[in-house]
């Protein structure tokens, strides 16, 4: 925690099949920061291909552009039924493929863990709105970005900042 | 089906977590033959992002490298569970998405639809080996390609040869 100490840029990255959330922090030991946030949108009107390649050249975009130290993607909440799943899996799989093109190993996270990061427990009385609060006052944020997509991959990065097992 | 009609080229490619199968084949009119196929494999040491990252580089060579007309990707066979729907889809994601940035738009046709086209029928009657000695015979091959993710890949090339609704 010596002052000297680098400040590492960790990019958390919230998967959705209509709009995929990222935030930047930065953290110097337990110091977190927020940098910068956004939404990616996949218009409906696109092909399932189409919005699978704005994903990826958005997400490449803005790696590419805030040079994150490391990434944080949240696992997907296991959705109801094999057909949801399929679909979260092409947008998630696109992720770690614009992670891996841009030399990023992404780190992998359960929601709920990610969940029990920002809260101090899990399961159904973890709201997104919840969440969404305590990432503000985590981050010392004057107000809570939305939609939640955003404070969603905000607290992946910060659950990838408590629990990161290699120093830097 | 005028003989000056040019060849179109027809690139199948039967997504898989482990290996994914690809098959090129040529048609005119109702001719068709085969040029080329191959496997992908995904080795299980490599992290999930190091196996999309091969599954992208490589199957972008052959897109390079065979540079065809169309695409045609199999529909998912729907896995018993979600967990495993998941893992698929992140294959399948790369997949679409390396053909997008091929400026390739890929059709995609559900597993039973493709079993049709090359039995006449699809449901529980219509095995993999049934599919793989259908493609060998429509196909004019000395030998049936192994494995059955290569004959899948091109019987998924020959339902969209018989498919396609927009003319050359």
């Amino acid at each position: 925690m010596s002052p000297s100490r680098p400040e590492l840029l960790i990019l958390g990255v919230d998967p959705g099949s209509h709009q995929t959330g990222w935030g930047l922090i930065g953290a110097s030991g337990s110091d977190l920061r927020v940098i910068d946030y956004g939404l990616i949108r996949l218009p409906g009107k696109e092909s399932l291909s189409g919005r699978l390649l704005i994903l990826y050249e958005e997400l490449t975009a803005v790696i590419e552009r805030t040079r994150p130290d490391e990434v944080a993607v949240e696992e997907v909440y296991m959705a109801r039924n094999a057909k949801s799943a399929l679909t979260l899996g092409h947008a998630r799989g696109v992720i770690l493929l614009a992670c891996a093109r841009s030399d990023v190993i992404p780190a992998e996270y359960p929601a709920n863990t990610v969940k029990q990061a920002v809260l101090g427990h899990g399961g159904a009385a973890a709201t997104k709105e919840r969440v969404a609060f305590m990432v503000r006052a985590i981050l010392g944020l004057e107000e809570i970005p939305e939609p939640a997509d955003i404070t969603d991959a905000l607290a992946c990065a910060i659950c990838h900042a408590h629990r990161r097992e290699v120093p830097r």
